[in-house]
């Protein structure tokens, strides 16, 4: 069954959580880059992922192709092997999805998302055909649905869906964006409805902030949707880092970004709160994004076990809420087997010296300087140093 | 080279990570029992594990063979499958080893841990004839050496080292404890000197505490071994997570482990000074245990980078100190593309309604009652309910 | 000069702190009650007080008469010698603040609050008697203006207006809201204008708010304001608590209020820092309320005295940025007499057990049973039992 | 009754708390030079403050003469008008506090406490003189007995009571030192072994650190002394301030000192846990040193109460363990009204952006020069200046 039966049907789908994070941390990902070339140089390294999420609860394989856009590729490749063609990652990565997929129940969706090309300017119908190279893959390769993600501008998603939309399959779009809007303040309302209105029959969040955030930002679409009389399915995907603290960018301005992130870290019981609250507010597909590991994954997958009537392989190892520790030697250790115990638990940070929260940073960039580039991206190195000058 | 000729020559080893918590993440162990039937059940996940460590900078690849001994397997086995004997666990554990470590050039270390049958009292002949079990099949494999790991008392840890002699191979021991000693109180000290008297070429910590505490436990051992003009090689493998917080049992007793751990996690930057520390204090084989992830290893192997003389290969996916943030578009977040910036963060939790510390619990238990439970660890859960009815 | 012609003029007025906060540190004033019968039974006390803010740099002493209406009297008043009556402690109210004022060039500015009456739903005409009351010894006494002051409700803070003003002299009206507004939800901006039109000259807020909540809430009264064209002096008398964490209903809530709010006291540079955004804002009469020391009040004139052109007596003992620091022994002591220094300082709790962020709490109540007790208070014994039995 | 006959019988003594610091915040004592000129300039808020710590429940109150040796009033004298003889602040000293004593039941102790003299190597003829001079005044207006207080060095100390002991009245001593021993590496124990030899009655610690620390310091020399079957009265008047980051040198290193203190304020129920802990550990003369306004003495009054049989004159103004917030008419405000909820609240800070804990500072000093400083501390200029140099 297609993913919009699935969700016709009244199903809950999950997700998978976030590969750049989670392979960096394994050494196959470059922090910075974050572009997804492991599909060709380390598929084994790619596949046992695909594989732990979907053991975890995953019905979705996402293909690995974030950043996997021809100019972003050529933009940040100087450290990849020439020989590495934007298709053949696109490809391999559509094949190890389908692979795994086929070991269980699950669908593969080809996923796109912001370009180099519309940051630097590049009009409608240069990015249109960024992306549509990448389609040409997915549609070669035969994907399940498809799926626009982490895009900051609304116009640049609608521009995606539109593109998804000529395959004639199922297309799910979600914005990293807050309760402020997209950079150029359309408000997550208006961003549900433009991207509706071109074509998605899903949409959500994903990306740059916490489930706390996104829970908010996808109730700000739902609420813009009932106003236009639009109906769509909803969808998140957040960070699995506590960010209440973030800016209207997110995560990326945090000082701790990207490689001090490890204290924000959510726990299991933070995401089962987090999945609770996501099927409260009538999402249905529930994923994560970056620092999501399988075991976030399987924490949705048990928090809505009675719902969906059973749990994932992956439970085999684990004890709801902590039951497996009901057997420890330890007497004090066997009274954390429940779950009222890790529901209230307030975890320290062992870290005194460290605060709780941080302030975003912008290193002096005058507020009109930040704006211009968080609305379009310098790319080049002179554009930057350009800014630099022009703001001191 | 044996693992004797690399540190009799003054080479620096690198030891791999803790494989239950990160098999528990991946979904492969279940966290109470911490038993490796993955070797069997899932060899795949095990084997890509070991791959990481390889290319992140391991010089060793330990056997999955923590907790593998025949009481412990039996003693929390119903949850496993019963065809799986110990002696399937162990062998596959140490094919896989092998396999990945011929990949590249690392030693394979057999090892044992602590037992049920000390905890439960049984007599040294009986103890012994636990780990002799483990160590046949560690011969009839051919590993390259042996490591007894994780006690908490020297007594049963020098029976161990005295059993793993007996195959002519080189021994490494380490000890779960912190500076205060061993369950029965014996010194760190105390404990080196007689391990190495047992016939330990190697001697150190692993597990329970953080890098800060493991390095004033090994150096609490160095001192005793200089006062009893012994020679030994130094080791530490501490955990990943910050307890600045735990009492003489280690992490066992926060009130976060091991299901809240998150926010105490090591970056890798709190690693690279734990790395140097080691090193500072003649430590020359440096790996960690329980929280270590393969990026983890990797910050080891680039810490002492200019002492080796060469990086991981893993080490292609990330660049020195942030380094590979220098081409970021925004130049707040290209400013963090340097030593001083990561050394001096103090990251912040997101967690402003937890604290930065804990007391680890004791469940109301009479301190003489768990002084008891700590000595001989009740393994019946009738002993565990007279004991808890008589404290009360 | 009256209040009025030196706000006209440009003026900075520096206003009081706390007494009720302050006295109960002493020793004269009952948590709870809050009721300042000890100008009758220690007059010295809160003389000695009076001075030390004149001598901080105050321009105007406040009477004590916070809660010193009759009906608040009476209703708390079971641990007050009976014979200390209403009139006597308002009397003795202005004459010791009119001794202290005549020390130095301070104003003696008459107070009432919001009334029992109001929030047990007495009427129109039965509350404005309960102010009338007050006023008629704040005319016999002759105080130079006057200030409606703490009011939750814009409703009573009108009423109070309205009798204060028929006396002919200046009023200042300060309600206790943050930007969500009043208890009936009526917002800061529509508060502004209604106290204006009621016949208040400076209008502002105080208490229940840290300076950065109530510096927020002033401004969205300026621009309620400017929107209606009216004008008025602002006027903000803050917390010296920190309370990020409130909800509607201030600092009452937090779980710390009264006694365990030590770790949230501002520094006399966190005042700096208020001082200055509250002049930029536009605000010229300055002051403080609960928590605010002389030393708070100090900061505010030190800061703003390049402004004023002098420095308050108090001054004598204080170094300006903590100059009086250059002459320690101690090199690192001495490099903290400098500006940057406490402007950056993260001053840390030495408390690692503890949050940042607190809970306010509502002990279970209902939001529904809570908005009402937040509207009108229940101020019977039987009111609350019957209240908390419907809500359970 | 003298205080030996007090003690003798089995009583407790409250002490008072500090005058410098609590006079700061009044705006009557200079931060820095900490003297106290203010017993003349402006007597009547020392009378007031001695009222208060009387009326909270001090048996004991002593004379306002901290750092009013000659030797010190001169070193740091610029500020303060020539007339004032170091004679006359120590008169009115013993006059101001006799004049409170008399309104109660309280006794009069003069105190001397650390010279410039010794910290600039003066010998023991002339920093004895020093003590001398502070004793003649003592004498002539008769106080009940004497309190050398705040000494890092032993010796000093010693010299100090030897002096006192002149007079033939009781003499107690306390030192500001930790568990780590004074400033030559002497113990507690063996401090306490050569303050009693030396002639003193009662042996101690005040300031520099928290109750923890202070209690932990006591109990080491309570051992002591018992090692050398001596005999001697406790006292403890640690800070009000929670200091677990301290180093050596106490308070005076850590970041905060002495303008951003106040996140680390005890709260009353932190005092009535010290005062519970100091009576059960022995100690019979509790009081306070910095931080401690009259409300803690009232703490520690107030958890003895049972033991004394009766509540200071402040208690009409307090409410046991915050039952005075039983008439409250916000049932969750209500729900405060007892002890376990004061005893376990963790209160928060209101800080996010800040730490738990501090590093004490040094300012780049090099260890042997910082050793250096804290043994002698440099007096002049023109040695500070050297020594930096030298160090750099």
């Amino acid at each position: 069954q297609g993913i919009l039966e699935r969700l016709d049907a009244g199903e809950i789908v999950i997700g998978d959580g976030g590969f750049v994070f989670a392979l960096e941390k394994r050494g196959y990902v470059k922090a910075g880059p974050w572009t997804p070339e492991a599909t060709v140089e380390q598929p084994e390294a790619v596949r046992q992922l695909h594989r732990e999420f979907l053991r975890a609860g995953s019905n979705v394989l996402q293909t690995f192709t974030f950043y996997a856009s021809e100019d972003k590729l050529e933009n940040r490749g100087n450290y990849v092997a020439e020989k590495i063609s934007c298709q053949k990652v696109n490809e391999a990565a559509c094949d190890i999805a389908r692979e795994v997929a086929n070991e269980g129940d699950a669908l593969v969706a080809g996923g796109v998302s912001q370009t180099p090309s519309y940051l630097s300017c590049k009009d409608k119908t240069e990015v249109k055909a960024v992306f549509r190279k990448q389609l040409e893959v997915f549609m070669k390769k035969n994907v399940d649905f498809l799926i626009a993600e982490y895009f900051e501008h609304v116009e640049e998603a609608v521009w995606a869906v539109e593109v998804l939309k000529e395959s004639g399959k199922p297309v799910a779009a979600t914005m990293c964006i807050g309760p402020e809007g997209d950079m150029h303040g359309v408000s997550p309302g208006q961003c549900a409805v433009q991207l509706v209105k071109a074509g998605a029959s899903i949409v959500g969040v994903n990306c740059h902030f916490d489930p706390d955030t996104c829970l908010e930002t996808v109730k700000l679409m739902k609420e813009g949707l009932q106003a236009a009389k639009l109906k769509a399915h909803l969808m998140s995907q957040p960070l699995a880092f506590h960010t209440p603290d973030c800016g209207k960018q997110g995560f990326i301005d945090l000082p701790e970004f990207p490689f001090g992130l490890e204290p924000r870290i959510l726990t299991r019981w933070d995401i089962q709160k987090y999945a609770r609250q996501a099927y409260d507010l009538g999402i249905r597909y529930i994923g994560g994004c970056c620092g999501f590991e399988p075991y976030h994954i399987r924490a949705i997958a048990e928090e809505l076990g009675p719902e969906r009537g059973f749990l994932p392989e992956a439970s085999e190892k684990h004890g709801s809420w902590g039951n497996s520790l009901s057997m420890h030697t330890k007497p004090w250790v066997r009274a954390r087997a429940r779950k009222e115990y890790w529901e209230n638990l307030k975890p320290a940070s062992g870290r005194p010296y460290c605060p709780s929260m941080s302030k975003p940073d912008g290193w002096g960039v005058t507020k009109g300087a930040r704006e211009l580039m968080q609305q379009k991206e310098a790319t080049s190195e002179q554009q930057l140093k350009e800014l630099f000058q022009k703001q001191k």
